[in-house]
């Protein structure tokens, strides 16, 4: 297997809900997609919004499920204060603020918002990975 | 916000067993982290391995969580059979199939395989979307 993400998927309740929140945030949708399902470009990888029973009917598993995801998406920036303009910005547009931007003990500054399905996203700004022009995230070999 | 995804973080209950799934799967962790915290090159983004409820304490909320998380990731092949390859080796190294590789009322080939802490991971073959040398993706505009 090649080491890399090519798609996430999330599980929304409310499609238009979903894709007007992540348009908004600075994402493009896919022309592919529609009613039933939307393709957002994300750098080299898409973000794909799917209604969450039409994702667990496509897994093959029961749609329940309740409480913590233990899984988180992470946005980091370029420079330390767009980490509170981000979650700002998100916050603006329908998101929850799930714990503001902080000075984290490792080094960076650090918030995590939800998106309105729930999905978690930290924002965070880390001096010791550095991002390329495109936005690339390199970790130390 | 720059439309992209920098790192995706996966709770898990045995880092020592994640981190060896994962590597043996093909990605490569970072000389940074360690007994705490596991960070994975996964393309020009991180796949970040950490114990759930540290996960959860980061967030700054309740660990307790069941049933189906409502995401998935994915990781899209550039030939048909490879879908039935990459499944295979998952779940040689501890996976679980989820959804065998069948061919998908959309055009593609397409399974699900859980990893060892039950994240979803479907394997793709989309002819629709195609994949460049680097394997980045990318959707009709």
């Amino acid at each position: 297997m090649e080491p890399r993400i090519s798609l996430i998927t999330l599980g929304v309740a409310d499609l238009a809900r979903a894709k007007a929140f992540y348009t908004k945030l600075g994402f493009s949708a896919s022309s592919v997609g529609g009613a039933e399902i939307v393709f957002l470009q994300a750098g080299p990888m898409a973000l794909c919004l799917f209604p969450r029973e039409s994702l667990a009917c496509d897994v093959g598993v029961p749609g329940e499920g309740s409480g913590f995801r233990s899984i988180a998406l992470a946005h980091n920036v370029r420079e330390k204060d767009e980490v509170d303009a981000v979650i700002a910005e998100a916050a603006a547009l329908g998101a929850t603020v799930v714990k503001p931007a902080h000075d984290a003990t490792w080094g960076g500054r650090s918030g995590y918002f939800a998106d309105p399905d729930g999905h978690l996203w930290e924002v965070a700004w880390n001096p010791h990975f550095p991002l390329a022009a495109d936005g690339a995230l390199t970790i130390p070999p």
